[in-house]
């Protein structure tokens, strides 16, 4: 019911729309406005923020639920900051379609090996 | 063809069968293994990176591919991350889902005004 | 006359006096109360924000002083993460002065080269 | 005899004469001749780490002199942007200096208060 991609097709039609939306009324295109110096910065804060919530899943107060909302955080800013630069979602599918390739594990291999 | 919905859950099925794989042949597995200390600082590089791709819109030497290949990397170490410690696309999706609630646009200005 | 060991040292007496503050008075005092998770995320704040100013040196806006500013803001939470977690400016220091060594340029080659 | 201030002089003449090295034998003449770029990634790589071993405080695995090494390596890249971009240690001794004034207590709150 809550599938990702589902919401994701959603929320790009909403990143879309922002961009003739008031900046008075609408957080993302407030974010817009200020361009991609802010976008970037709140993409830092969210990914430090995700990176925290993970690491306290090796101390006694790892809250799933927190992790999940920092996480929702950065993908959401992910989105925007795409949105902002011309970036469709289609382009990144197919970044990551060309990585797993016909053999998945093969090619998972190669791409990301260091 | 190339949906983001779709390689997602395609990238899920293959991130879980990853749990029970060589780590000498996968570099999934490996970062599994490294655990979430390795993993978080995997997602630090590439949130880094793609800020620095990003800024890099505001000078002459933009490449918005590699803006897509960095974004694809913080993506799908962000799916890793998830599948390490037990969070599920579909609780991620249910974050986003609540916070677009109804009318979108109202949602949005009240979950995420400052 | 503004050497950065000297104010180093007045900020290492500050920041020691400042365990014993008033949060309510103090920011430093604040971040203290609110923990290590609070302190980083500042820290992980300020390196996005110095990244971000960095990076404008390739384009058209590049402003010496505000990188000059996040810089002081790093540097300033780097010695409060120090301090509240008990580790001495002393401590970092040698660390650099064991990778300087007698030859200073061999054994900077020796210690980071990747 | 360690003194953090006494090694930051040593290192910024160090990091002036690295400018005229041959990246072949520097790691830091390399990172200068890739550019701001690749600095900027180095220093948001070592933030990551920093903040990850701070974060290890609140779990069974805390290892200070891992936290110190880290702490060295974001300050060693910080000083490396710096002498890439032409900033010196005095221009961010003087912020720090500005920020602290006369009175300390007041000042730090009055500039760093949000």
């Amino acid at each position: 019911m809550t599938d990702l991609g589902k919401i994701l097709k959603e929320l790009d039609v909403i990143l879309q729309q922002r961009k003739h939306a008031d900046p008075s009324e609408s957080y993302v295109a407030r974010l817009y406005e200020k361009g991609v110096e802010k976008i970037a910065q709140k993409l830092g804060e969210e990914a430090t923020e995700t990176i925290i919530e993970a690491m306290k899943s090796q101390g006694p107060y790892f809250d799933k639920n927190l992790l999940a909302q920092e996480s929702a955080d950065l993908l959401f800013h992910l989105l925007i900051l795409w949105a902002h630069l011309g970036l469709s979602q289609k382009d990144v599918a197919q970044i990551l379609q060309d990585r797993l390739g016909v053999s998945g594990l093969a090619r998972e291999k190669m791409n990301q090996d260091q």
